[in-house]
């Protein structure tokens, strides 16, 4: 085959999927024609001959998941969709391409109702999720039976992807799990933004796939038969596969094919032009002819049958079974779930005990270990975090297990649970030291953005963590994920107020929940017993002032309440009349109105904000004249105990700023 | 050899690192014994006949680096530290690890001075600082000969390093670019905080380097001729070199060796008796026996020879050459460098025309370029942040190119950044999309944490981005950056903004700074000249409130300011006195006394907040009754015009928030 053109004829099915993208690019004024052209013949051997899919019901649970990790080109997605017959991507759909309110989006967003099944865009994302629902469709295969669950996850991937350590980790971690059902195929065209991958890579891509225990195979990227031959060849193999298919970038602009500019150089109606000669494809511009559409809705309707006789067997599916694969699929939690948290809550108070902040996370969730739909990921912290008790390991051998040994790889932990979350039918947790969420944070944000329902756990979580010293003690973080849209970030005050913040966490469909604890024990703080769930608000009076008109209020969260509540009693008994506020979860009580937040808050009190972090984005609930007891900077290693007296998180310290201000 | 007790005899020098830390683990009550016990002999190979170093000038710029990558077994570097003779390393200091104010911290802490090269513990940054260092080396080699730069950088690392994502992304840039001497050793003892490494990984390590182009050399981790002769080959070899070193983890302590208690499982006095007795130590805890020390100390004086005939080598170059050497070694810029910038301002200042914020950075910078210790490296975006121009690459083959193709790998590169700023001699900037400045906030948090004065540039700062779409518009990462402790955050406003926010960034020495810049058009502003930068004070009055007492204050940062001055001519209009403050850099103006703060954001007046992201953080500025203009979520797909005005970040939007709380 020569290097820019493979001698295999271009055939009309995947032409159609190149015309589409041509035309909405050069409509749109700017895209990536690089991989929708260059993956073309790919795309069309996938979807015309062996994914499992019905446009009719793009949420079918069983159907082959499929992922553009590459989601910069995006046409791919979107002309898939349209040809294909999915409702929401009609021609003028397409035809709007990258404008306001379109479907057609510059990158996928997440959109299983429309056939979208992850955001992509920020790379190598695409391919961990990918992974993730890989690991979560093995789960639900081994409970409920190749009848019920059997099908296979396809991810598109690019050069970049396997570039980003994310894409490594993925590649490390599929490939030790033997996710057999999960097809890669990499779109190796040798050429990245920047111009030929030789500028910053030269390393056997294949051998490294190869090293890490997957099946690789080698094809023109360009042979539909050839493509279909491998593809039945990789659903075959017990490994994970990888279709290394040597492609032409931007394949059918003849000014741009195979050269940096493929990649998203600006397209031309010339081009367009010179590209309907060159393919011969005398058709207007969206416009795809009766025969071609025809094919590629019956392509379709390809999977009807085996839809049907899906349904089949789950209606045959005894009725307890049944209800349960419903009920998992539709996140719905079962019938009273929550009354094991509500037991732990009294029996807390009972015991009046404190405890390791998060061991009482690990006990909490031991107790919600039975809900088959739960998967713990972890990275290489199994001991020290302890969310592993009960549940048994996910391995190559047994998918039956719960629990999955990430190694020291927490962004592909925190990718591979959105995968998860996005496949159905798994509620996933990804925990790790709130240190580490940094390596984690893409995967977080995409998280947010998608509206994921992830729980991203963390311990350790501030100078607490003690001699491990200032890497390991977070600081700024809790402020950098409170700034993230869409994330709700729990941060409870003893064991009454985690068993609160985790229902809610769970309740949570719409969106991830960051839940962080402290190493060190927390004391009992919400020593009365309430059946509400007060951090249902975010933030509540946990102690009121007394003997007067509030005249100070001491706002704090987590580890840092007790201390808040120590300040208290030496304020009160100085006459000072002074209300402890906790504020697990800020994102809450901005929910709340003006005048809950207000009688909680306090008006014309001096605040004193309390946490061991630093006072970024705290200022919103302090005022102008209003104090904070935290850190300044990065902490240091030492001792827990001696870090809080020298950074000046105490009850003496906070009494003092709470007066310096009176 | 069997698995847990190789057949060669352990020797006194190796057990005097052992020693050390066991005695100092069990006197803090904590640690990580597997690291300094496992790699005791490998350390003693290293530091006795390879290591070019002199203890009595820890900084001396030409000697080989070390980096303890799995830095949680600190002990093994204080344990040498002290060995060989660093002055700050006395037996008190290990005596009191992990006690407050000690040298010897739960990891390694930056401390060049001490003998410390980076800090290290967030697993997968040392590897990746190394690889920074043997860049930073190559380009300097070229820049200056053998004679005075030419030394070797060495890592121990972990299984947990290698897996990392970070980790990864160094294996496969640091063997495409063929950096020989780089050389890892690798603590090859299959157990990692979880148990066994076969939880998490099956791949073959030493296959996964060789695939990347490295020079591997399986060796015996505890038979100390081995390991010298390993290492003598792997400087030979053209090749970034990997020891595989098989140890036991925890040698030497007989209960945890070889097991997964081995990493950090506390150690007790008993333990530490009965290693007393297996390895025949019948020393007292803390006491070196003095001919162990002596050979130890001789160790420390090996390189003097060689230090000595480096500076007259040094002393012998031609004054200018010399000058330069010590200049950039030092971290001065030149006399009068800053005029290239000056006169920029100028120059923006006459043409008055606005241009791409990308770009303009990338036209400052290339004015920049012919200073000889700046480096740039890029995450495959050449073209989009254009900060390449008029330098070349630095490849395999020509080491005196200033700009790194890293290809798609954010965070390998900003750690890379770390390693060649902690090495000396270069100012290195690292360039991407804000939206991907959370793959490289691991690093960026390191370089905070150490106070390295790296440059983390990025484009497309926000909604600006338009079509692709909320996965590339950053709404939340300005306020996570500012959040970081010791980061400051520039976020200029124009041409003579940037010119200014450089220079402040370029003169700033005891932390990095993060660039922010549009892709969009910056118009100018800042339309009067002035010879002072008035960035300098982090925030100041552009156009002051005319017709009478400052009823409103608008402020804004970078491409929002020009929406701020057009609010204020209508507010004008409408005769209510109306100034316009430009926050370029929070982190400055904070720094201000409280009086120059007050002016600039004035008393009593309504303060409107202009930025196109999310409130979070903007509280500190506006007080209770002031409004904000910018985003509440994510952004979306389609042209920049059409997402501001949908997100209402307008001229008009801003008016009418300011009129609804006069």
């Amino acid at each position: 085959m020569s290097a820019l053109m493979p001698s295999v004829e271009t055939r009309p099915l995947a032409n159609a999927i190149r015309f589409l993208a041509i035309d909405a690019i050069v409509r749109a004024g700017e895209g990536h024609q690089g991989v929708p052209l260059g993956m073309a013949e790919i795309a069309t051997a996938l979807f015309t001959q062996h994914m499992k899919f019905n446009p009719a019901d793009p949420q079918w649970p069983d159907r082959d998941r499929f992922v553009l990790s590459n989601g910069h080109g995006s046409m791919l997605l979107y002309a898939l969709l349209h040809l294909t017959g999915y409702a929401q991507f009609g021609i003028d759909q397409i035809r709007s391409f990258r404008e306001m309110g379109s479907h057609c989006e510059g990158h996928p967003e997440f959109n299983t109702a429309a056939g979208i099944e992850v955001t992509t865009g920020p790379l190598g994302q695409g391919i961990a999720n990918a992974f993730g629902m890989a690991v979560a469709e093995a789960y639900l295969n081994a409970k409920f039976g190749d009848a019920i669950v059997n099908h296979h996850t396809y991810a598109f991937v690019g050069d970049g992807c396997l570039q980003e350590g994310v894409g490594q980790e993925m590649i490390s971690l599929a490939g030790h799990l033997k996710l057999g059902k999960l097809i890669l195929c990499w779109d190796d065209n040798r050429i990245t933004d920047d111009g030929s991958t030789t500028l910053s890579i030269s390393e056997d891509v294949s051998e490294r796939f190869r090293v890490a225990g997957w099946h690789v195979i080698e094809v023109d990227g360009h042979d539909l038969d050839a493509l279909a031959t491998a593809l039945a060849e990789a659903k075959r193999d017990p490994r994970p596969s990888m279709l290394a298919c040597r492609t032409v970038i931007a394949r059918g602009i003849a000014r741009l094919q195979g050269q940096r500019g493929g990649h998203s150089g600006k397209l031309f109606e010339a081009d367009a032009n010179a590209a309907r000669n060159e393919l011969d494809w005398p058709h207007t511009p969206f416009e795809i002819p009766r025969d071609v559409l025809d094919e590629w809705r019956a392509a379709g309707r390809r999977s009807e049958r085996e839809y049907l006789a899906w349904h089949e067997r789950l209606a045959a599916l005894p009725d307890d079974a049944r209800a349960e694969f419903e009920r998992i699929q539709e996140g719905r939690l079962p019938e009273g779930w929550q009354r094991v948290l509500e037991d732990y809550k009294k029996q807390a108070i009972e015991k009046g005990e404190g405890q390791a902040g998060i061991m009482i996370s690990a006990e909490i969730n031991d107790l919600l270990a039975p809900l088959p739909e739960r998967m713990v990921g972890c990275a290489d912290l199994e001991a020290p975090t302890s969310h592993k008790r009960s549940l048994h390991a996910f391995t190559a051998e047994d998918r039956s297990g719960a629990y999955v040994h990430c190694g020291v790889r927490e962004h592909v932990m925190g990718s591979m649970a959105n995968g998860m979350a996005a496949h159905g039918g798994v509620i996933p947790l990804a925990v790790t030291y709130l240190a580490f969420a940094d390596y984690e944070r893409p995967a977080m944000r995409m998280a947010a953005l998608m509206g994921l329902p992830v729980k991203f756990v963390f311990s350790h979580d501030s100078i607490g963590v003690g001699k491990n010293g200032p890497t390991h003690q977070p600081v700024e973080i809790l402020a950098s994920l409170r700034a993230m849209p869409n994330m709700r970030v729990f941060r409870p005050a003893d064991a009454v107020e985690a068993a609160e913040c985790w229902a809610l966490a769970y309740e949570h469909r719409s969106g991830p929940s960051t839940m962080v604890f402290a190493r060190q024990t927390l004391p009992l703080v919400r020593t009365r017993s309430s059946a509400d769930n007060l951090c249902a608000r975010g933030g509540y009076v946990l102690a009121e002032a007394e003997g007067g008109k509030r005249a100070v209020t001491l706002l704090a969260t987590g580890s840092e309440v007790v201390l808040a509540v120590a300040a208290r009693e030496r304020l009160q008994q100085e006459g000072i009349p002074t209300a402890v506020v906790s504020l697990p979860c800020w994102e809450l009580f901005d929910e709340q109105d003006d005048a809950y937040r207000r009688a909680v808050l306090g008006v014309d009190t001096v605040r004193v904000g309390v946490e061991a972090a630093v006072r970024f984005g705290w200022d919103r609930y302090l005022g102008e004249h209003s104090g904070f007891v935290g850190m300044t900077g990065f902490g240091a290693s030492g001792p827990a105990e001696a870090l809080y007296e020298h950074f000046g998180i105490t009850p003496a310290h906070i009494v003092a700023e709470a007066k310096r201000h009176l």
